[in-house]
């Protein structure tokens, strides 16, 4: 056994959700203390630990005779509101169950290995999924990221300044970078693909394109008993208007996702028309010209709704990640390693995304029996947690053990 | 002058709502800030204050010779989030105006006088509009409301035994009351019906009947990116058409009034789909029976909503207030006290609708002129302010002059 099933139950107490599953947004209390617990098991195990100047947290392992560019794996430790134990957590543990796994064998190893912990992977905080690998890759302009908000009304550079981090040096990192050869994640899956195969464990091959989409509509705050219904400019109805109009533009494309999870009214008073109402919207499609086209008939549908209401409406974009399909060399070895693994595409984003435009990046992903994830149901059971841990290492050797031929 | 916008003028940097207006809910800070600043200036003028077991702050002026039951007037500081600065604090401020103007005059009074503060009248933070008054006239049971928790979770017995309140204690208060000939409450109004007059006050006819409900939907939380729209049960999407639906039954029925100004989504998070929604209906209309059958055509529309989308839902009555005449013979004291003055109806709820139950009741309504209510953008002009307070004292003095005919 892995003891990965051990590991996540040593946590599970951190960051619960009093309705129901976890709250660990990112650099908070319970992430910290997550952070702390990885900390201590790497250390225990020798390995090399350090914090980088985005926050991200590597821990080495320098097998004797290693050398070159290091091949990582790793995962996140925030979750979403309501979120799984497993989704980031998973990922962590199986690199630490991998370590061990390989370690037993004793077999000799070409490439260092890294276990990487990405800060506000879900962007449930700041709003920006990835921002920790986003940082490192350069995939957002530190000032913007320094500026994003929570929703107190603090900054990034204060939670960071708060965290022991120096705003000033976060940012585009390519002597980290340089370092790494190539980024194997292992993921619980977010959907009932492996349930219908059959099978514990996937290679990924793809992650759907998606992005974030504020929406704020603006109206006339009023008293609800004193304002008469053709008084009203309500954005209340026009964002609910909208809402069932982005659900039905999504149903109305093959394989387009479009949800809106988060709504949030001014001043939001039983007894008080509200002023303004904004909203998110999440759509995912594998075409990236697809969810563009998307998003034009979503800021058209709220355009148009708004003013019937006699509302003002803005869409903002927050976040925008295309389609990436994994590194194809990666992705035989992978498959060299793990012959019985099927090969499936994801519809979430993960850091492997975000790092693909800079290195060479794959996935692994878990068999979860209900399919549920970002929620109190996602579930792995402990002997596909081992599978997972096993096939990560046996991933991980493949590619640190034939690295002489000098193709990570 | 009478002083009023200089006494609004020493609260107006006390709660003040960051995005806009006002945010005092009852028994926090600024509700606690504002109670001060009245007892300061009751006792300033040799009033008797004391705060009785319901939290209710009385106020007394007994002139010599004055005897028996008291006419009382006074209103509320509380305000729902982002409110104005008029809605209650207006009547207060008049209220110590009042007292001035008449204590100018030097006429005898027959009845003495006395203020009352009631507290949680807009329901912001227990979701029982008039709490205070409620439960003095045991318009709710005491256990029922000590029950009752805010957004924090905290129950109003916790809440109250800070705010240095017994909760054994707190409940139908029928001595309070024997002291209380009658009610007259001055208010901003919130509507424009001076505005179309041109007149800066007016006397209360009637309060629309009004009540709360509480929507709950229940649907399946999961991932935004992995789930297939055609997978989904996403009590949102049910939400919103429900927000849509209850909007155009209200628009269907003459003079109803029907609004969602609050809604939450669980877990809340941009990329998850939510797995809870509940959201609040406020329903007015002045036809008791009409209200009913809208919220059981809301009831009606939920449930078939919720159903079409895979979702559940559930309707809880909050509170129900009735249509509330005012008190006919006190009505006719105010129209001869103040010949000048129209009358006027109101959606708006009242503790002075919720004293009707027990004792005669009336309101007086002061201009404002943006005709908006329970946002920053409600207005009054001080001469109108000045009008308001002078139209309150020749109103307490008609009927606490006028006592010794046994009427009230």
């Amino acid at each position: 056994m892995t003891g990965v099933a051990r590991l996540l139950g040593e946590v599970a107490h951190i960051g619960v959700d009093a309705r129901g599953g976890y709250a660990r947004p990112g650099y908070g209390d319970a992430d910290r203390e997550l952070r702390e617990w990885f900390v201590g098991h790497a250390q225990a195990r020798g390995l090399d630990v350090h914090r980088d100047r985005n926050g991200i947290v590597w821990a080495w392992w320098r097998p004797p005779g290693s050398s070159g560019p290091a091949v990582v794996t790793g995962s996140h430790l925030d979750s979403v509101p309501g979120g799984g134990a497993y989704d980031g957590p998973l990922g962590v543990a199986s690199a630490i169950g991998a370590i061990d796994v390989m370690r037993a064998r004793g077999l000799a190893l070409q490439r260092p290995i890294a276990i990487a912990v990405f800060p506000e992977e879900e962007g449930s905080r700041f709003g920006l999924a990835c921002l920790g690998s986003r940082l490192l890759a350069g995939g957002v302009q530190a000032e913007r990221a320094l500026a994003l908000t929570d929703r107190e009304g603090d900054t990034l550079a204060e939670v960071l300044r708060r965290d022991g981090l120096d705003p000033r040096h976060v940012g585009r990192d390519d002597e980290t970078l340089a370092g790494v050869g190539c980024f194997v994640e292992l993921h619980v899956e977010q959907g009932r693909g492996l349930v219908d195969l059959g099978r514990p464990v996937a290679i990924g091959s793809s992650i759907l394109g998606h992005g974030r989409w504020r929406i704020t509509i603006d109206g006339q705050g009023n008293h609800a008993g004193t304002t008469r219904m053709s008084d009203r400019r309500d954005p209340m109805v026009a964002a609910a208007r909208t809402v069932v109009e982005i659900r039905d533009l999504a149903r109305g494309i093959p394989d387009a996702r479009a949800t809106v999870g988060r709504i949030e009214p001014v001043p939001g008073g039983t007894n008080v028309i509200a002023s303004r109402v904004s909203f998110w919207v999440d759509a995912r499609h594998p075409d990236d010209l697809v969810t563009a086209a998307l998003v034009t008939s979503i800021r058209d549908a709220v355009t148009r709704v708004a003013a019937e209401e006699g509302c003002a409406a803005a869409l903002q974009e927050e976040s925008l990640s295309p389609t990436v399909d994994f590194d194809h060399g990666l992705r035989d070895r992978l498959r060299s390693a793990l012959p019985d693994a099927p090969e499936l595409g994801t519809g979430a984003g993960h850091d492997a995304g975000v790092l693909a435009s800079r290195i060479p990046t794959a996935m692994l992903f878990v068999r979860n029996p209900t399919g549920i994830s970002h929620s109190p149901e996602e579930l792995v059971e402990d002997s596909d947690a081992d599978h997972g841990a096993v096939a990560l290492a046996d991933a991980l050797e493949a590619v640190a053990g034939s690295a002489a031929d000098g193709s990570i």
